[in-house]
């Protein structure tokens, strides 16, 4: 992992900000909503609260503090969510079960926890800052992943209920985006992965070179109406569009649409965290699996880009960081229309950060030289790679400033309660002779 | 059913009482607590209090007030257990994911229909009242049920949090009960079944004859105590004691003592509402399948009673009716300590309601000439009759007065987060040879 | 259990009619036929002819014959079905693994424990061979039941291949019985369980005293053509006949009629051992679960009778033996077409042996003062008294002279692949007022 | 796909030769062993046997033989293993169900098809045999991967008896091979995938380029004695040497050592094709998972090779093809001790073909610009290129001359019947600063 340069001001405002915003996302949650684990792939609210909170005391203060003596001694135990060297762990599918501490208990731990690392960062002199700093800022990143997942997770949680409750915000207008075209990418000897000053996680790394053939890839993402064009066709019917796999679990589980549509009376709606409404044809298809974005390029003739190819055309085309994405809770799951091609001239990518996590061709794999850091914190990131696909770009449920170009998340091919989507690539093949 | 005599103020009070009841059961449990269902046979605590609202709205109101409508148009589907004839359900081991209507929303719910049944009962002419008094007095009892349910669902709940969280009451104390003994009954032409006029079930019905052989059922539960040398002498690793699929149950669950015992440093320790605590050897063991009552039985040399043997027994001990099981809080879960044996002269049975549902040797099946009532509280009983084994006497979380002689309660065979215990009997063979 | 008298002579006369009974039985199969085990309940052929074979040198050579030793050593852990008291078993789902040995060596297997009994019987005094006589004929009525699920087994090995194989025998004729009438039986203090000298298994006894009001029972069982009314009107998709288990099953599983039944151009076909015809409506039903023939009798407005009445009825009847069920292989699975109703005066039933297993009403429970044999052979019938349902009556696949009027079959609730049919009653409600 | 040149009599010749390998590969099976299919994975020996003949049927006779019909019209139905394009197909899983047609009659089939295909190919004109050609020849290499699944299968069959038995071979002799050492290899921008007139599966095309850091690659394969080390060492405890994958298989699956290993008295056993034998040191480790490679690396300090370095070192190497894989019965999965390390000078790969499968840390995708080509054939590999991971260089069990360096095998990360092994590689991080 990389970091940013702090002193203790600086890291004390983005504690406090970032620890807010989490607060803030689980304000218009019940304490019974907070609790429910509507499936294993789903945390509760309050669980992310405190699983956040738990990274902090694990991570700086039970190494940093002096006197240090854990919250609750069960804490340990009930908020580690994956450091096998951590000790015995709480088994994932049953983190629902934990009706105590309830919301209010987790909010006394997070306020206990916030006052220790502020003590603690007021006293420390400028080199153990520095050093503390890295720690610091990943459990940043990582809250904010958390959010994210907050934000998913509550979002599958109120789907199952026949009542219909609805998260927050407003639901956007209906928008009609010009026709998708394709920007060309020289390619060639690139270089990929995180390079600077910034923070990134170590997945991001090693800085490497990737040959790549020339390509192109869509400017814009796959809309809700590009998709129901699919399904017309008998998208989720013909299995020529589908990997095998793929093909299975339309099958086994009666996909016929993305993940939270559902028709009545011949219309689709779709549940949002704003309530449950018409597809909107105009904004980008979400929580598609990469089987069904990868049947989708097929079916178009198209393909899914690599993600070096991803990477390097975003980085070409001048938006190596988010600018924007996610932010306040009246937007949130606000895609944003994607802005009109330009007139005339070069084509620009022109929807990149913060509406769907966009499914790559590329397995999770480690980069070539990657070495996981020592110790627990070396279970971040490098122990998941298999049996999962890259996505990049950050979506509507990502907090302002977390995504960037070289940015890699993960998910299983048939996972779709994300918030993921498509974009489509082309070109690439060798120059060379079969 | 049969049913009780009622005027308008009799049905009243007892509404209240009963109605207040419940909410004294879960005034210690948190909104969060309410919410989970630990397993598919338990339910939320939520859940329980609505839906036993949900059956005076149903059953009652929406047929006689007059312009009715109901509180919520979904709690309706929320809310229905199980009869079919009143539509499609929500499917039960889903009745985790349900955060709302929370905790307090069920409390408003609550207090509607409360209002509304005691302005309908006030408004009643006699004859009217009469013919309602039946269901509602069903209600009372239905309620009852779920009184006792919502004590052993939670206690399942509670288990397996962590923090071991305690329900509330207090610690038994230890206690050496005599020595089991055998009381002789005679047998012959008898009947078994409801009769008079207090409220039964309709599975207690009709009344009918049975020839019995002269049998002996012990005076007592067996203890913990007892149990721990079944266990000494192998009993959870020696197939001869069990039934097939028992053993089965056995290898596949990993069982090897009752239900919430775990051992601790080689002591057996037992989860109970009011904490986990050392076994007390004097307390009647609780928490045992059928399975594992069986084989207790054959390991003993005797056997189970069957469930017309311990009717027929209980009677003729003049303990028609329960008089003291469950009561107020703070003795929640508190068994009874087996009074003395009788000095001298006939002997008596001692232990008979309030301490664990006994297992009986019999299927749940309906009695000769049952039938269930016309419409959808015809569902009732009858259709849960294939499968499932007869137990009877109530138990330390039964409401008063809820037990009597011909009470039938049911559980499938591998059963153990019920409050289920142990009484054994012995003869009754045939006096034709074979 | 009780045994018949027998001499050298006899016991080795029969012990060869009932071995060659099994090869005949065999005989049309192909040696990839018999290996294969189509779902957990089902054995494969050869494990049938091995395991009968595993009995006579398991329960007799082993402790009777002079220096001992066995035909294969590994034989012993391969063939033992469910004896827990015999040391470790190869697991059940697992038979259809064991490709080696193949038909063919067990047969030898077979030829070598034939000629070793005929062996010990020829040498034995009489005392020896009179308390030997009863292992052996437990054996032959062993072998018996196993020839019968041989077929049933092999039935549905058959039934999974889409060459739609044919066993053999030929397509019974139409027919078209007498309309259903019922007949008044007395009741009272009646005896239940085997009497006399014959032979029986250990669950038949011991015969006891039993209280049965009058009721009625039906003269033959019902059709094709009566389940297809039933079909018509609903059957499958109205939950109101249904136990509560059954209709899960109903909904799991997709049962839409009997278990053999497809339907081909609105035509329905029944797959059986003589190939696959178009259902017979004068035939007895066939291949039905208990809960199809509790939810019919419901349909109906009957009940099914208890063990006690079908086996009280029988016998008044005087059909206590079974004269002609099965027999030779042309007549295998072939129905034998209800006789006419008697023109007048008293009524009779028509239709008792070798058609199906006749579900009743009654768990598997042990009779009052039962008590399983010392040492393995304890296990053969007591450990499975959990459950399942009696059935009675045999059916056209029993071996000739096998069913008795006392004769306990038992089946889980859910089985089907078994010739299982339905016989309805009436009646036997309380005269004692409720 | 590419393809050879080829004329009548070179095809002919090689279609017989293909064909009777086959045969004899089933030679020591009896009808019961080519029945069964012990796990889904797995498929019957008959099966087999049977698919590879409905592929000439389907694919060349179907559409080039006058007068078309089909040996069996539902063996159509039976023996298509997973072309969708053709029509529903049977359920893989249900493979073993399938007792007709028999060993025998499958011989008929295979017979009947030869035949037919030797007089298609007499009759054809130069033009349409050039066309047909690339089709048969297809036909031979798919052949030859059913030659060695059905090796890994009957091996897994076998392995599931109790009473051992025997395939068939000799046991091979204890070695002891030279220490492991690393081959240096360049990189840089190079090109992988088929080049040149042979044949190649179509995932194996189109050559491209590919830049490789430069890397250190073993000359020989991990051995059982370095797997013992691993073992000692805690390799099946220890969750730090693990993906998080793989070590949930380590604990729902109980896996301790490679997947034909049993532990008797201490001594490590290895089931193979020619007997269970003690563990020999010196050859290569075999059956194990991708997972337990890629710990068995990290736990060793290195790494598994990406595909693309395994071919570019094998390539460089000389070794573009398998001279002697495979090969006569009594050889079968005789491994080929590594040969002694070269004296001197330069390095070399010592041990490339013919011993394990070995896996790569390359998911299994498509090459860039890859396109499956048109109608049903086109199924043959595409669609399975998710979930899996790519095994380079043939095994013990490959036909002669089936393998080479540019041969995509691919197996999910937890399959461990194939015959599996692994080498180290090294090296390989970018010379860019991060």
């Amino acid at each position: 992992m990389t970091t940013t340069q702090w002193d203790a001001t600086s890291l004390t405002t983005r504690f406090q900000e970032v620890r807010a915003h989490t607060e803030r996302l689980a304000s218009p949650l019940s304490p019974e909503d907070q609790t429910v684990q509507s499936m294993p792939d789903v945390s509760p609210t309050k669980w992310h609260r405190a699983h956040v909170t738990w990274f902090f005391e694990t991570f700086v203060l039970s190494e940093h503090e002096q006197n240090f003596s854990p919250f609750q001694e069960k804490y340990w135990f009930l908020f580690n969510s994956y450091y096998e060297s951590l000790g015995p762990r709480y088994a994932r599918p049953d983190r629902g079960l934990v009706t105590r501490p309830g919301a209010h208990d987790v909010g006394e731990y997070r306020g206990n926890v916030d006052a220790r690392m502020l003590d603690l960062v007021a006293g420390l002199d400028d080199g153990t800052l520095h050093k503390l700093a890295a720690t610091i800022e990943l459990g940043f990143h990582h809250e904010q992943q958390h959010q994210e997942l907050l934000l998913m997770d509550i979002k599958h949680v109120l789907s199952r209920n026949p009542l219909e409750p609805v998260y927050g915000g407003t639901r956007p207008q209906t928008c009609a985006p010009d026709a998708m075209t394709f920007v060309d990418v020289e390619g060639g000897l690139v270089e990929v992965g995180h390079e600077g000053d910034g923070f990134s996680f170590d997945n991001e790394l090693p800085r490497h070179r990737q040959w790549l053939e020339p390509y192109r890839i869509a400017d814009r993402l796959v809309t809700n109406g590009e998709w129901l064009e699919f399904m017309a066709d008998g998208g989720y019917e013909r299995p020529e569009f589908w990997l095998s796999d793929g093909w299975g679990r339309v099958k086994a589980d009666g996909w016929r649409a993305p993940f939270y549509w559902t028709q009545h009376d011949g219309v689709w709606l779709e549940h949002t965290l704003h309530g449950t409404w018409p597809v909107n044809p105009g904004l980008p298809v979400a929580h598609v699996s990469f089987y069904e974005a990868e049947a989708y390029a097929t079916w178009a003739g198209k393909r899914l880009p690599t993600e070096g190819e991803w990477e390097h055309a975003v980085v070409a085309d001048g938006q190596a960081d988010a600018a924007h994405s996610g932010g306040n809770l009246a937007d949130l799951e606000h895609f944003h229309p994607a802005p009109a091609a330009p007139a005339g001239g070069e084509h620009r990518l022109r929807q990149v950060y913060g509406d769907c996590w966009e499914w790559t061709s590329s397995a999770y794999h480690a980069y070539p030289g990657f070495h996981p850091p020592e110790g627990a914190i070396g279970e971040y990131n490098g122990k998941f790679m298999s049996g999962q696909m890259v996505l990049r770009g950050g979506c509507a449920l990502t907090p302002p400033g977390h995504a960037r170009a070289t940015y890699r998340n993960f998910f299983p091919h048939g996972a779709r309660w994300a918030l993921s989507g498509v974009r489509l690539a082309d070109g690439g093949a060798p120059r060379v002779a079969a």
